[in-house]
């Protein structure tokens, strides 16, 4: 007999188009802040080009959290993929990520606008803590109900930990030299991203990233 | 010989795209409305804290409207699960449920900005109450039209009426509390919203919320 | 030997899910225009309320668009349906009709704010109007070109065909009707709308809605 | 033994399903910045046939954009159905091409609203350029690593690379142009979208953008 809200492959498929959407809106939304200078500023080639070299902090942080989303959609692709059933708890958990997500567009903005500020840079890694602590959650959830699929051997199970946490400690550290400069701090946190998007194959990295 | 817009899987998929779709946007519109403060006002990290922490109702409504939609989205998965064909009509009933979800950031950005008064209150639940009714149409329709699958026994048909019902019975409670003070009202409809979002396993509430 | 963009199932699928985008992220930037009344402008409940009716118009003209990217989704859809293989040229004409689904929350926020003048009832119309013509260019060539399932009969065909002119000269004589009052020209629109959405069994209505 | 992000026929999936969201938004949002003329300048009929005149930039590159989106829609398409594994890496260069396309909003507002200016003709080709660069890096990547289905000639790969470099020849003659006139810039690069999006049959253009 069918009962409503029983785990399902659509079920599954629900998830993944709801990821994907707001992975994508978030990728765009990013992007909107960075605004065209207003025309009555600009009269001249010179001063429309300086007024874009002003936007540079835009384009920063705007890389940094593309490589930030990037992270975290293969993040999640990765737990997803080994996942062979869910529930609505799970579910839950998966759209708190979301929540977390989409909350990510302000933070960057944030970090933007005062990239000068310590209280900047302590949000938006609030933010990156989040996203780690929904998707250890939601791991530690699957892994705990028997969720995971059936050739998931232990040792990967604790990659997945052992991911999610070593990207903590790192972002953690650069959030910490937030005591020196913000500047320095989000230059580390960049330089961490960029490590992890290009996922390089050199075995001393790999071996720290897992 | 094929005849445009027979009920169709293709059909049933495309419901499923765009409502996962209108849901991902709405998820992430709602948190557009949580603004970075200007520069101009902030001097120091202080204020910059201060200017954040004053944002702390635009956090409140943002979690209470991604709990609305958490829900939602589970209660139209839910349905979805046990209808087997789809005609145009039942189409259109699932297309005036996303319009009501694609007004969701506005009736949650007017109770973030009106927290204390009774209007706001009002228009937010009047929302949830036509979330409800579109909901509880759609089901009404299919289950007269046999459009739900073949094993769906009268028990789960019942379910499903009782728990929209009884959402809206403790919503419209929630609603009523404004008499006394709009916060009030809030916190009590946050409060259910959380239960709901938490599936609890809990028998006494599990045989309240069904 | 495998040649780029040739006709495939998976070509039919992306046009699905960019259509499906499209139409999501429509429904939900037409609300956006609904915008919540300004704090330091409301003192009481009274004047919340004012303010809230206030925004009558946009409600009226959010219902309209909203019933019109209904009608154009399932005429989309329908033809869709009966269409066996693609061609680029043929993803191009829909990606032209998506171009003008873009552009109704352009033009419903402009009948909004200008219900009084002909102009904003003209653009409105304009915008029906292409997304006819996208419509019909896009049902001829799969016609002309054999695209169109096996099983697709004549009259299938024709009614296709004559569907799209009907609601065209529906939409033209409410456009024309601008000459009268504007206000009822956005009446009979909206009312061609509900019928077409509401898509009734009435044997004379549904001979002329085909 | 399963392991985390082995290449798989769901990474591909959601590949897909992210571009098409993206896409899917840009199309949206560069019709955003058609802003309704405000209500309070407009007090007649000609007023706001006047002011709708003067949006006339927008509509046109709202064309270019939406000419220009529809192109590299259809060359990730081409690509993406030649390939028949996906790793990490080439999901990055993918998603780094639709950080280039999220970006093309901007440009386009920057062109809208500094046509006459040089600068914003060359930010604009910039973001083509880079559009270009990604593709055809993410082919190569692909095409080194063995990643293409087993049916993919050695002249279909040729032609790949040859329609990309193609195509960034003729924008950046486009773009040249601007140093005698940045409309002359815009009117060449306009015509070159068109050519392409018509995918004319006739041989000899057909020969020359292959």
């Amino acid at each position: 007999m069918k009962r409503p809200l029983e785990p399902s492959a659509e079920g599954r498929g629900r998830i993944v188009g709801i990821t994907d959407g707001v992975f994508a809106i978030a990728l765009t939304l990013i992007v909107l802040e960075i605004r065209v200078p207003p025309h009555e500023a600009v009269h001249s080639e010179g001063e429309l080009l300086a007024a874009i070299t002003a936007l540079a902090p835009r384009f920063l942080t705007y890389a940094l959290s593309f490589l930030t989303l990037t992270i975290f959609w293969f993040g999640q692709q990765a737990q997803h993929g080994l996942i062979a059933r869910s529930d609505r708890r799970l579910a839950t958990l998966n759209l708190c990520f979301l929540a977390f997500i989409a909350l990510l567009p302000f933070s960057t903005d944030l970090l933007a606008d005062f990239l000068e500020f310590r209280v900047a840079v302590l949000v938006y890694w609030l933010n990156l803590l989040m996203l780690g602590v929904t998707l250890f959650a939601s791991w530690w959830y699957a892994d705990k109900n028997e969720m995971l699929a059936g050739d998931v051997d232990a040792e990967t199970r604790r990659t997945v930990y052992q991911r999610i946490i070593k990207a903590q400690i790192l972002w953690a550290v650069g959030a910490a030299l937030c005591l020196f400069s913000p500047l320095l701090s989000i230059a580390f946190i960049l330089l961490a991203q960029l490590v992890y998007a290009a996922a390089p194959r050199a075995s001393l990295l790999r071996k720290f990233i897992g």
